[in-house]
């Protein structure tokens, strides 16, 4: 399992996310750093993803997309980097991976495009409504450093994500849980050398209005 | 590890998931059939489950939501039960097991709904469109028994699951290769004993108008 790395990401989108496990995991890996739009979209890169999305990455003869999935797999792949947490603590790690790569994907995505869910719907879908989402989730950080067991495992690193970046872009609300619980996870140096890439893609990579485009 | 699992359910629910799981682990098992509505939502429950679902469990110490999650943390806990993939195939394993949570709940949640995204809004949700996540599961299951490896995982639960309850309930469309899958899948005595037990949880509780009422 000790080949090299793929990873097929765009600076602004999700696969930042995968670029701070990388940088946690510590193994080499090689960018493909694709463009929204058709790059992404053409026949090679959709025998990675037939999404047609990042990010995804080409680990040996294994490919992986969903960002939760390529954290939950690269913690397995390299248990020395040591993103796993305690068996006894397995129960919390997937049921938060899981939780945000569900509920709080669908839910803040619904809210960010303006559509409201009837009652009913609120009891089919999975994510039932914004607000249970935003109040289960601020029970799950709050008081914790890490989200599963004592020590920072992957899905600090999706599950951090998902609150850091959520409340920077404004599609999390601030919460004094999710304050509290992201300070005590963005200054990993991983995270920091992931910023500091994304700022300066950010900085080269303006939108017409002279304003940084991201998804 | 060895505790009795509590299994909080309502056979009409994606709570069958995990009863099918529940079956092919094995292992002895207590249930709480909770009703919709007010008992779901009981102080004593949310502190099981925040968001007031079904499904989740407790196993000694441990309390796992999402479908998902608690199908992962079962393979994991009881390995004996041979559900979790070898190493080479861990990739696949997670990758469908969060493609589905994710994107395919998401895609055909929305299309129940009537929801319809913009061109921009199919690049920034998970999901993409309906049409490309029912491409992408129809290419990750074509000519496969098992979606991860060449032996049955929990991720052929849960992604089974989508698949064969999705064709019966209508809200995914059916294809040769939804069909060929699931009918590798739909007589294994585990899903068998679970099926029985719906039909006659759905036989003996009916709307006011006689039909049987269903999530
Ligand atoms: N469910 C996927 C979502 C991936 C996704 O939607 N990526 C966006 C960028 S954040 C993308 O590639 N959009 C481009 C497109 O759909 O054309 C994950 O969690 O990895
Ligand atoms: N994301 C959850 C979804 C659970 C869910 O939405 N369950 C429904 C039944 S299928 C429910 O309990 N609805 C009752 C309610 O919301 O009050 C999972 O995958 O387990």
């Amino acid at each position: 399992m000790k080949h090299d790395i793929v990873f097929y990401t765009n600076p602004m989108s999700r696969a930042a996310i995968v670029h701070w496990m990388l940088e946690e995991i510590g193994q080499p890996y090689r960018m493909e750093v694709l463009e929204f739009g058709s790059p992404m979209k053409s026949p090679d890169y959709l025998a990675v993803n037939p999404m047609g999305k990042v990010p995804a990455i080409r680990h040996g003869d294994s490919v992986v997309t969903e960002a939760a999935a390529i954290c939950a797999y690269l913690a397995e792949a390299f248990p020395e980097a040591g993103l796993l947490p305690a068996p006894e603590a397995r129960g919390d790690y997937y049921r938060w991976l899981f939780f945000a790569a569900g509920p709080v994907e669908m839910a803040l995505s619904l809210k960010h495009a303006g559509f409201s869910l009837t009652a009913e719907q609120e009891m089919q879908f999975g994510c039932g409504s914004y607000e249970a989402v935003v109040d289960t989730l601020a029970r799950a950080v709050a008081g914790r450093k890490y989200i599963a067991g004592d020590t920072f495992t992957a899905a600090d690193v999706y599950v951090g994500s998902h609150i850091g970046w959520g409340m920077q872009f404004g599609t999390l609300e601030k919460r004094p849980e999710f304050e509290a619980y992201w300070a005590g996870l963005k200054d990993r140096p991983a995270n920091l050398r992931c910023e500091a890439f994304m700022a300066e893609a950010m900085a080269s990579q303006t939108g017409a209005d002279g304003q940084p485009t991201a998804l």
